[in-house]
C-alpha cells in the first residue's frame, strides 16, 4: 500500500513505525506484526520493521516513522513510501537453530545480525538469541563470525600510525576509573590513544559518563580522527559514533535480561576494538570475591581474548588484577572526576590504589609497544631500554606531563577543567563500631551509588573514606 | 513525581505509559525502563510498567497511558498520580533461576506470573522466561504452580450444571473444524457445552475466526452464561472474557519466537478449561507427518493431560486422532463454515472425514458423561444403555437436532445464517499430472492461506476438492 512519511518526534530508540489502526487491518497487520517499508525508486534498499498502530495521531494515507527509521531509508517528510506486510524473517531458523543446540554458520550468524541491526528482529527476538548464546554457548570459530557480522554492519576508522593503542576493562569494579590517567600517560608517551567508551550499563559510571562532566563525548569519526591528530588521543562515547550498531541493540536487550553470554562479551570487546582501529590492545580482568568473575574463569577469557587477537592479527594481552574491592574514593561520575584529576595533578595526592593500577596498565601499554613513541624527548631514553613501561609511566605521571595531556585532550573536546559543581546535598555516614574492614561488595555500592542517582545526575554518588584493610 | 493522566489513544495492546522526554529526564528513566504508577489516594493499587518517550505529544506535567492501563488502575483523565523510577522486579531473579537449571517454588512462579499480567516484565523479560522453560523445562510441580498462577490473575466462570464439557484440540491440522458440530450435537443431547475458543495463532482460522463470520462472538461472562441457559452452548471469543490474561500475554510473546515450551502448553489448555468452568474435558491431539507432534510426544502429551486432569480432580480424557493431512475442503473461515454447515444440514453432503471425525468425538463426551442429558427424548433411549456414545451422535445429527441447535446458538450469538458471501476473486489450480496424492502439507497449507488473506480476510483461503489416496 502507497503511503506518505509523517516524522514522529518519538523517542523509540530504534527504527519504528506508526501506523493508523484502519490502515493497518487493510494492509492485514497487528501491532507488533512485521512491515516491509520500500521508496517509489527503482531498485530501492527494502527495510523490514515492527509497527504499532495507533488511532487519530496517523492518517490512514501515512506511516509515522521514528528519526531511527527516517535515517535508515533515507526519507522526507512526505514522501511516499510502499507499504506491505512481511512474515517472520529467516532469521529466526537460525535463531531457533541455536536453541536446539546446534551450531551456526558464518551465514547464519551474519543474517541474525543484519535483521538486528535493521529492527527486522523485535526485542523478544533478540531475547531469545541472547538466551540461545546462553544456554548453549558459540565455539571460537563462532564466535569470530560474530564478531565479523558485527564489523560489517557498522562504520570503521582506520589509523596510518603504528602505535594505536588502547585498554578495556571487562568491568565488575566500582570506581575503577584508571582510563582517564592511562589514556593521558600514553598519549604524553608519543602513542595515539582514540579512546572511545561506554556510558555505564549497570554501573555507577562509564568513562564517557565521567569525561561528560567537564567536556562534550559526542562526536563524529571524522572530528575523533581530528582531535586525535592533534592531542594524539581523545575519551569519547562510542555510542555516537556508529561502529557496532548491532552489540549496541544486544546490550540495550542484555540490560533488561540481566545476563551476557561469554561469546557476546567477546565479540563485544573485540569488535570496538577492531572496529576503533587499534592494533595493541589491553585488556583488564579484575576477578576475584565481589567481581565479575573468579580466577578460573578470568584465565578462562585470557584464554579466549588471547586466541582471537592472534585471529585477527593484532597485538592483545590480557592482565589479572584484583577486583575484589572498589578503586579510587569516589563512585559516580563527578566524584570519579576529582580523583582522577588528584592522580594526574603532581601537586595533589589523589588514591593510591587508582595510580598505582593505572600506571600499571600505562606500564603494560607502554612495554607493549616497546615504550617508543613520536615524542623525542622520550625516545632517547628507550633507546637505553633499561626503563621499564611503569617506570616510564610513572615519569611521565609525576613530572606532570600526563596531566598537560589530560588538559589538551579536554580542550580539544570543548571542555574545561575549573567546571566541577559539587552536589546539592551531602550526608556523611560513620561506623558506628571501631574495627577493621574485611569486604567490600561492589555490586551492592553500584547499587547504591545508582539509587542516589548515577549516571543520570552527574554530582551524585558515594565517597569512600576507607578501603578494605583500614 | 505528581503527574495528570492523558489518555493516548494507542493501541499497545498491553498497559503502556508515554511521558515527556524532559519529565522522563527529570525523574531519571529513559525509554523501556520501568516506573511505578499510583494514584495519590491512601492504600492506592501500585502497578509497575514500562515506559516510552515522546516529544511534544505528551506535556511535561503528564503521563500518557494507554486504555489497558487506564483500566488497571481505574484512572480517569485528567487525574493525578505519583510516577517513580522502578528497578527491576524480583521476579527477574526467578527467571535467571529457571534459566540456570533450577526449579521454582510456587511463591516464584506466583510472582513471575503476577508481573507479566501487571506489565512488570517487559516483553523481552517474558521471552527469556519462554527460553528458560524451553530449554530446562518445568516438571509436574512446577506445571501445577504455573496452571494455579495464571488461574489466580484472571476471570473464572463456575456454572452449577452437573454436565458442563468442552473438547480442545492441540492444533496443527488444516481444515480440522469439528468444534461447532461436536458443540451443536453434545448440547442437543442436554449437556452445557459453553465453549470459548481462540482466533488463529499460527493456523488458517480459529473456531472464534469462523464463528465470527456469520455472528457476534465477544461477549462478558454474564452474557455467555444467559446464552448457555438459553441454548445450553456457546461459541465465544475466550480473548474476550479476561479469564488468563498471563497465558494470553505469554502467547503473545510465544508467537514472536515460534516455540510453545511444553508446560506452557499444558498449563495454557488446562488453565482455560479450568477458568471456563468444565468438568469434563476431552483433548484431541492430531499426532503423525505433517502434524504439531510425532506418536511418541502424542502419547507422552496425554500421560501428562491425564495427570492434571486427575490433580484437579476433573473428568479428563486424550484422543490421539489422525494429524497427518487437512481435514474438511475449505481452509479459512468462511470456507470452514461451509464444510460444517454441509455436514450439519441432513439435506446436504458434507465433507466425510470432518463428519467423521466430529461424531467420534462427539460420541467420546457423550460417553464419558454417559449420554445422560436434560433432553427427556434422549434419556429415555440412554436408560437402555445399549446405545454406544456415537450412535446417540449420528442419531442426533442425522436428525436434524444438531443443525436446529447450531442455529439456536448462532441466533443467540446476534448472528445468521443467510448472509455467507463468497470471495470476490477466485482461482481454479489442476494438477497437470494424474496420479494418487501421496501426502498434503499441513504447514504449507496453512502458510498459503495466510498469504490469501486468513485470518484477517474472512472469505479468503483455500479449498481442497481432494485428499491424500484419491
Amino acid at each position: 500500500m502507497e503511503l506518505k512519511i509523517k516524522l514522529l518526534k518519538w523517542s523509540a530508540g530504534l527504527p519504528v513505525a506508526m501506523l493508523n489502526e484502519k490502515t493497518a487491518s487493510k494492509i492485514g497487520v497487528h501491532t507488533k506484526d512485521r512491515v516491509s517499508i520500500k521508496t517509489l525508486k527503482k531498485n530501492s534498499k527494502e527495510i523490514s520493521t515492527i509497527i504499532d498502530t495507533i488511532k487519530g495521531l496517523v492518517r490512514e494515507n501515512e506511516i509515522a516513522v521514528s528519526s531511527e527509521l527516517k535515517k535508515r531509508l533515507c526519507l522526507r517528510v512526505g514522501q511516499k513510501v510502499d507499504v506491505k506486510l512481511d512474515l517472520t524473517p529467516k532469521s529466526m531458523v537460525f535463531i531457533n537453530k541455536k536453541l536446539n543446540k546446534k551450531k551456526l554458520s558464518p551465514e547464519e550468524i551474519d543474517e541474525i545480525i543484519k535483521d538486528i541491526v535493521d529492527n527486522s528482529l523485535s526485542e523478544p527476538e533478540i531475547a531469545l538469541f541472547i538466551s540461545a548464546m546462553y544456554n548453549h554457548g558459540m565455539n571460537m570459530k563462532e564466535t569470530i563470525s560474530l564478531i565479523k557480522a558485527i564489523l560489517k554492519t557498522g562504520n570503521k576508522i582506520a589509523f596510518k600510525n603504528e602505535f594505536v593503542v588502547d585498554k578495556h576493562c571487562i568491568g565488575g569494579v566500582s570506581g575503577n576509573r584508571t582510563t582517564p590517567i592511562v589514556v593521558s600517560i600514553c598519549a604524553a608517551a608519543g602513542l595515539l590513544v582514540p579512546k572511545n567508551s561506554s556510558k555505564a550499563i549497570t554501573s555507577a559510571a562509564g568513562t564517557a559518563d565521567v569525561i561528560e562532566t567537564i567536556a562534550k563525548i559526542e562526536f563524529s569519526i571524522s572530528e575523533l580522527k581530528k582531535i586525535g591528530k592533534k592531542t594524539n588521543a581523545c575519551m569519547v562515547w562510542g555510542g555516537a559514533l556508529g561502529m557496532v550498531p548491532a552489540d549496541s541493540k544486544i546490550i540495550k536487550v542484555e540490560k533488561m535480561l540481566k545476563i551476557d553470554p561469554e561469546a557476546q562479551l567477546l565479540a563485544s570487546i573485540i569488535s570496538k576494538k577492531l572496529a576503533g582501529g587499534s592494533k595493541y590492545i589491553l585488556i583488564d580482568i579484575p576477578y576475584g570475591k565481589n567481581a565479575k568473575v573468579d580466577k578460573t574463569k578470568a584465565l578462562h577469557l585470557k584464554k579466549k581474548f588471547e586466541q582471537l587477537g592472534k585471529y585477527f592479527n593484532k597485538k592483545l594481552k590480557c592482565v589479572l588484577t584484583d577486583g575484589s574491592q572498589p578503586i579510587g574514593n569516589g563512585i559516580g561520575p563527578a566524584l570519579e572526576l576529582v580523583d582522577v584529576l588528584k592522580v594526574l595533578n603532581p601537586k595533589e595526592k589523589g588514591p593510591e590504589d587508582l595510580e598505582k593500577k593505572s600506571l600499571f596498565l600505562a606500564g603494560q601499554l607502554l612495554k607493549m609497544t616497546n615504550r617508543q613513541g613520536q615524542n623525542e624527548d622520550l625516545s632517547k631514553k628507550n633507546k637505553s631500554k633499561k626503563i621499564k613501561g611503569i617506570q616510564l609511566a610513572k615519569e611521565i605521571l609525576y613530572s606532570g606531563k600526563a596531566f598537560e595531556k589530560f588538559k589538551q585532550i579536554i580542550k580539544a573536546q570543548q571542555g574545561k577543567l575549573n567546571s566541577i559543581d559539587s552536589a546539592k546535598f551531602k550526608k556523611h555516614i560513620l561506623s558506628k563500631k571501631s574495627g577493621e574492614i574485611s569486604e567490600i561488595n561492589n555490586k551492592k555500592i553500584s547499587s547504591l551509588a545508582r539509587i542516589a542517582g548515577c549516571p543520570i545526575d552527574k554530582f551524585s554518588g558515594l565517597y569512600l573514606y576507607f578501603h578494605v584493610g583500614d
